[in-house]
Formats: C-alpha cells, sequence, structure tokens
C-alpha cells in the first residue's frame, strides 16, 4: 500500500502523488502570537510534525512552510474589530511588535520541548505586507474584489467555487450566524482583504486604497504561494479553520491565479475538556508552560499521538496520568535494549521485525494512523518483554534489528523517546553511582553491611533504585 | 557623576540626556544572517548587552530593537553584485528565506548562549519593504533622490549634513575606493535606496519602480524609525558600520524626516587576530559554535568585557585561557559566599561596600567601562579572600551587602556568573557527592582505609575533588 491522506476537499482518502515528484510543499497555518501555546495548540503542530517526519522519512524533499499571524486576525475571527495582538499590546503598554516576538519566541520554546521540527521558513504576515497588495491589486483588476471607503472587500458571487471546501452555499453564509454584517460590504458573505485602518489603530501600512492593514485570509494565500507557488501539495490546520479562513484562502488564491491552489486540505481535530472545545476565548485552556510543569514534554507528545489527527483529543490530568504508564512501558523496553547493545549482551532469542515493520509502514500509511503505529510499538514491547522477564536475551541480528525499529519509527518518524536531560551531566551522574555501588559491594565484601545498607538506603532517598542481579548491580530512577 | 557616553557624532564623552525622561530607544545594527556568528559579533551584541542592561538597571524603561538583515546586503557591502543571503542559497540548494530562517535560529542560539537579553523587537528587512518603500517615495519627492532605470539613488549632493559623522567629505568619496563605481549613479558617491532586480535574482519585491529590492542602508533607517520614532536616543553598531552604512542612514532619514535622527551614536571597535581584523570574508574567524567547543559561553563573555567596546580585542586561545583564570577567581569566590549564606555560616569581619558599589557605578557611567568595572570585583575578591584564607568569616550584615553586590553588579549588569547546566540535574549529583563523603567518612571511622581511599581516588578519576577541613569535608569539581 503507499500512502493515503484524508482530503478535505473529497471527504475521503487518496493516494497521496506530490505534484512534483520526490517532493513535497506542505503549508500550516501557524499560530497568532499573541498569547502562549496551549494544548490544542500543541494537538495541530505535533501531529502535522509527524506528517512532516514521515515524508521526510519516505525520502521526499520536503519544503515545510509554517506562518505566525501577528496582523490582521482580529478578536472573534470576523471582518470588523480589534486586532489581536493590538488588543494584547494594550494590556501589556507594549509595541504590537513586542507582543509579536515575546510570544512567538515562546511558542518556538514550547514546539522545541515537544521536539518539533522547526519549519524551513516561519514567515510573519507583517512582513508580506507588498506580497499581501499586489493579489488584492490583481483581484480588483479581474473583478473578484472592490473597493469600499479604503477597504477592499472579496466578491463570494464571482468565485463560482466558494464552499467547495466547507460544502456550504453562499445563501447558508449569508444567513449563518458566523457571519457578522459589515454595513458597507455588497454582500454578507464577502470577506475583507484589505481594511482601511480606524483612528488610533497602530498597525498600519500604505496602500493603493490608503492607510490599513490586510484581512486574516489574505496573509496565508500570500505566504504559502511566495515560498511554495501557486499550486502546492498540502494545506494544514485546525478543522476550526476550514471555514471561513480555508475557504477564504482558496477563493483569493484560485481567483488571483487560474491555478488549483492546493491539491491536498488536511485538518486536525479539536482538543475538548469534557467534550466542550478547549480555547483561549472559552477559558477553560491549559497552555503548555504549565503543562511541563507537572508532565515531561514526551508524554505529552505521546498522549496526543495516542489518537489520530483526526479524532478529538480530550485532555485531563488522569488521562495524560494513563498516557505516561504506557510511554514508560515502551520507553524503558527500548532503554534495556539499548543498554544490552553497549554492553554487548546478546543471547541466542530472535524475533522476526518484519512483520512489525509492515505494520508499522500500514498504519502510517494510512492517513498517518498513530495510534495504530504505537500500538505495534506496543505489540513489539510485549513480545521483548516475555522474553527478558524469562531471564534471556535477544541475540545479536535481533538486538539490533529491534533497536533500528525503534531508533527508526519510534524516534525518527513518531519523534519519541528523546531525553529530557543532558547527556552530558548524565554521564557524571552514573559514574557517580557506579562508583557507589562498588563501594556497597567492597563494603559487603568487608562484611560492613551498615554500610552497604546506608548506601542503598540513601540512593533510594534520591531517587535511585538499586536491582541485585546475578553478575551484576543494576539501578534504574524511581518513576 | 552621571553616565557619559561616547558619541561618534562629537567624538568626545558627553552627558546622557535622553530625549523622553526615563525613557531609551536603542537601535543596534543586527546581523546578516548567511552564515554562522563569530567571535566578532559575540564583542558587538555582548557589548550592547550591557550597555541595555546598564540602562535597565539604572531604572530606564528600554526598548531594545535589532535588526535582521535578510535582503539587500550584498558581497562586498557596495552598491551592486550578488545579495550574500541569496549567494549563500544557491550553495546550500535553499530557499534565501529558508538561508535566512537557519541563521536567525544560530545567531539567537549563540547569543542565548552568551547570555545576552534578547532585543525586544527583531525586526526583519524583508519584513518592512512597505516601510522602506514609503521613506524613498518621500526622498525622490523632495527631490533627494532620483530614479535610474528602475533603480533609485540618494544624492548626497542635496544632503549637506553628509559627512557628519564619518567626517568625510563628499570629495574624498568620490575619489575614494571603497565606492564601487556604479555608471548610472549621477555622482560615484551617491548610494542606492532601490535596485532593480537583475534577471534571475530569486529576492524581489513590486515597487513604484518596477520589480527590485531594497538597499542595504534604508532598511534600517525603515526598521529604527517605525518602533522607535523619528528621532531615538542611541544608534549601535560596529565601528566599520560608520562608513558607509550609517551615514547612509543618517542622510536618508534626516532629509526625509527634517529632524534629527539619532542623538547618540555608539560604535564597538573590532576584533583581531594578530593584530589584523578578523571576519568572514578575511577568511581568519572563529565561529561561536567552535569557540563553545572549547570554552564556557561565561569566559567568553568575560573576556570580551574585560576590554573596552571602544578598544579592539584581540582574539588568541591563551587570552581566553587567560581570562578564564581570571573569571574562575571571581566565580569561585561568588560560589563560597553563596554556600556560606545558604548553610548560615558567619563570622565576625566585615566589608564596607560602599566604596566598591561607587567604583563600580564610576566605571560603568564613563562609557561604559567595562575593564575598570570587572577590576572592582577583582579588588573586592581579594579582600574577600584575604578574610576566608585566614579561616575567618564574613559577618551576617556584611555576607549580605557582598553577595548583593556581585547579584546586582556582576550578575544583572555584566551577565556573568550563570551556570551552564541546569540546576536540577547539580542537585542530584551534589546528593551523591554528598552520600560518597558520607561513605568515606563512615569507612574510615570504621578504619576501611582501603575503601575510604577507593572513593576519594575513584571520584578524583571522575572530576570530583575532596577537600578535608576541620569541620567537613569539602568538595569542588576540577578545573
Amino acid at each position: 500500500m503507499s500512502l493515503q491522506i484524508y482530503n478535505t476537499l473529497s471527504r475521503k482518502k487518496e493516494k497521496f502523488t506530490p505534484i512534483k515528484k520526490g517532493e513535497v510543499g506542505i503549508y500550516v497555518c501557524g499560530p497568532t502570537v499573541y498569547g502562549h501555546a496551549h494544548i490544542g495548540h500543541a494537538k495541530s503542530y505535533v501531529s502535522f510534525d509527524v506528517i512532516v517526519r514521515y515524508l521526510k522519512n519516505s525520502e521526499y524533499k520536503v519544503k515545510y512552510v509554517q506562518n505566525l499571524t501577528d496582523v490582521g486576525h482580529l478578536v472573534g475571527d470576523v471582518d470588523e474589530g480589534e486586532d489581536k495582538i493590538e488588543k494584547q499590546s494594550k494590556i501589556e503598554h507594549k509595541h504590537p511588535m513586542e507582543i509579536a516576538e515575546y510570544y512567538t519566541r515562546s511558542y518556538f520554546e514550547d514546539m522545541d520541548k515537544l521536539n518539533n521540527f522547526r519549519p524551513d521558513i516561519s514567515p510573519r504576515a507583517s512582513g508580506h505586507i507588498t506580497e499581501q497588495i499586489e493579489i488584492i491589486k490583481n483581484l480588483i483588476e479581474n473583478n473578484f474584489a472592490y473597493k469600499k471607503n479604503g477597504s477592499v472587500y472579496f466578491d463570494v458571487s464571482k468565485f463560482k467555487n466558494y464552499g467547495k471546501l466547507s460544502n456550504r452555499t453562499i445563501d447558508e453564509l449569508t444567513e449563518g450566524t458566523r457571519v457578522k454584517v459589515v454595513k458597507e460590504k455588497n454582500n454578507p458573505a464577502d470577506f475583507a482583504l484589505w481594511k482601511k485602518a480606524e483612528r488610533g489603530h497602530i498597525m498600519q501600512w500604505q496602500s493603493p486604497w490608503g492607510s490599513g492593514y490586510p484581512g486574516w485570509h489574505i496573509e496565508c494565500s500570500a505566504m504559502s504561494m511566495k515560498y511554495l507557488g501557486k499550486s502546492f501539495d498540502i494545506h494544514g490546520g485546525g478543522i476550526e479553520n476550514q471555514f471561513p479562513h480555508h475557504e477564504c484562502e482558496i477563493a483569493q488564491s484560485e481567483a488571483s491565479t487560474k491555478k488549483l491552489f492546493v491539491k491536498y486540505w488536511m485538518h486536525n481535530n479539536m482538543v475538548t475538556v469534557d467534550g466542550k472545545k478547549m480555547g483561549k476565548s472559552l477559558g477553560n485552556f491549559t497552555t503548555l508552560k504549565n503543562a511541563f510543569k507537572k508532565f515531561d514534554a514526551m508524554t505529552i507528545r505521546f498522549f496526543i499521538l495516542q489518537s489520530h489527527y483526526r479524532s478529538t483529543l480530550d485532555f485531563s490530568e488522569q488521562a495524560i496520568v494513563a498516557a505516561k504508564k504506557g510511554y514508560d512501558k515502551l520507553n524503558n523496553v527500548y532503554k534495556k535494549l539499548k543498554q544490552s547493545s553497549i554492553e554487548n549482551k546478546f543471547g541466542e532469542e530472535s524475533i522476526s521485525i518484519k512483520t512489525y515493520n509492515d505494520d508499522f509502514k500500514s498504519a502510517m500509511d494510512d492517513d498517518f494512523n498513530t495510534p495504530q503505529a504505537i500500538a505495534v510499538l506496543f505489540d513489539l514491547a510485549k513480545g521483548i518483554n516475555t522474553i527478558l522477564s524469562s531471564d534471556k536475551l535477544l541475540n545479536k541480528k535481533s538486538l539490533n534489528e529491534v533497536l533500528s525499529f525503534f531508533t527508526n519509527n519510534g524516534e525518527s518518524i513518531l519523534g519519541l523517546f528523546v531525553e529530557d536531560e543532558p547527556k552530558k551531566d548524565n554521564k557524571i551522574e552514573s559514574e557517580l553511582i557506579e562508583l557507589l555501588i562498588e563501594t556497597r559491594n567492597q563494603a559487603r565484601k568487608l562484611k560492613q553491611f551498615t554500610l552497604s545498607d546506608l548506601i542503598r538506603n540513601k540512593l533510594g532517598e534520591i531517587g535511585i533504585i538499586l536491582e541485585d542481579k546475578k553478575e551484576k548491580t543494576e539501578w534504574k530512577k524511581q518513576e
């Protein structure tokens, strides 16, 4: 089987065939940088990170663009009102660009912790005003857009495919509650490409239509096409952006280029709390910075990947605690195998890795089914644990194959099993523990049992557990 | 005495009086992001970091803007030829913006290691095309600039103060060797504001003069004035940018606003290797990433601050090794004092901190004389060492005052004494070492000297040195 991707455009899984052989251009809607990232962001960006990792691993040359929205995204996702960044800048008494800078840094800090690859290009909306103006000029010239009092609107009635992504008709939209009525629009379903800056609006630029700022949707058309071309392979984002954001992107882009904008539209589902959507405006969100205080970033990543990107993810501490147990099981098996390999400890047991590899690939080829892929890891771990618990060991060939399986699939593709602590420090720590074990063994030989017990007990207090095995004493950290 | 700043405009130290009481706007020319940062960058950005830290500590509200040049900086710093980023993008087979993204990240990684504060805003040149075009339009309208074949040049003969920063006359410039002759210029000393994109030039934008890209100098005028206003307090940069870069910035900005552009111009001197300028194009540069392999970032920071920002810094490994010795001395004294405070160990000795505080402030107020400020730290450390080496201790009041001195001046202002390792790991490590010391003491009590010697010797191998003091055994890491 080859890679199948669920395409929102067709509402079904389709065989993935990139526009240019061997290359993939992917654009994912990035955050609006006016607050710290929350679990909802983590779900979206971990999901697309694994998609990018899998494509890279499938030997595609991938160009991954993810924007940063630092202007034009208005409160309530509508066409009139306050800019989210500017609003925050008033609260913090800072320039809007200081706000954008601060939360951009915070965003990447969190994404780095989650072990997400950095995008190849992270374009900023405010950095592409010229490009946005060019598209708007083209749309006006070709009669897809009209000027009104210094603003410019897209005329949805002129674009016959409007609604092809969200399956909405213009009539539905006109009556819809989400479309706030802006009086100067010809049709309530029309959307802003350029807004005249009202008095006191800090973020504004000169344009052929006077001083103003771009609409929220146009930025993604401008930035994606600038770096990936007029037609590109994958556009990703949260399901809540299907309409109006992505529908509008299609309209603007295809009206201006007369070409297919995006071949595959992919949408991740949302994070819920007790079944309700998690969101900043809903007040029930957990920032990643807070989550990281309680849980390792790897646990959160694993928790996210245990559900499919198109499924909702219900967030609760109990659910993460449960995920941690599973993750630790896998991680411990992997660690033991690495240790055996370092110490050249082999046995007679063999495991055939081929089925596991095939199953992992099938799962990922089936629209990036990460829960299924993780189930394959558990299957393998179970098989290995059966061997190890009966005091047997894998032979050299099997050990190497199993290690490769974990490295390629668990580390490279799923992005798991990264150590939180830097290795340099671990080294001295391990040496000190080994010295304590050696001292304890000497003390026991000298029949100084008070001393040997002291070492064992105090190590336990520090969180280091000793296990006396036949040949040597092993240690592990308390979980 | 109040703060005196050497102003390149007047070639003398001037009392610092900000334009708006209590607030400081500072713009520092940032890197052109087409390669990893080297020691030269470290000197410039550590110098200005300390300046920003000192101003913040003096209770100014500081806005620190430092740009990222991702377009328009041509090879050889001239007006014709290849863009540095685009050239690198061809070498690496990447989009120019991928190059900019990659080296921007690398730059901040290195600056974070050096413990430089992040600027409040890090604007990108390519993100301010609209703003640059607006200034150029204004200059053409006011007859300071002229169009030629799709490019726009600034007419230096129209700006009477041209040369006020670098003290050069236009006649000298016209004959100068650094001004490469571009035929279409009216005067060889004129400089490019906008360049027509030649065939195949990837980075280009639409403008009223056709498709092209901004000149190198205009970006800094556009970005500094956008975020700091038409007139602001401090503009910093490397001495090599005095001419033409900063001279041109003044001409463009003042011609377009009719206002004073910058009140204080500050220039850091360069890094030399065997007396010759260090530079990427000269092939004698050391990247910070390479330097960090051999030396702690704190050592490099200290090494830089041991010379004044307006002095040249001669780079050699021997010089850094020598700096490390000094830095370790200070750091060890500070650590001992912190340890005494944690353990509530006080004695009878007192030190009057006032003179040291006054001397530190005088040094910093004298155009940020960091070598002199560091000398004050050494004086104080010497006094403390005299006390400690005669087995005496500071009383509680003196200990607290001395600790405040180190924290306020050493940590907050000079940005020194930051631990490289995360504290979390240090904790377990310390606990393990303390357990080994306890075990060794028990072994000695039990007259098991082979065992106690084993512990001492093996710890030595790991790099932990024990020192038996009267009351307890202390430990330190081998240097």
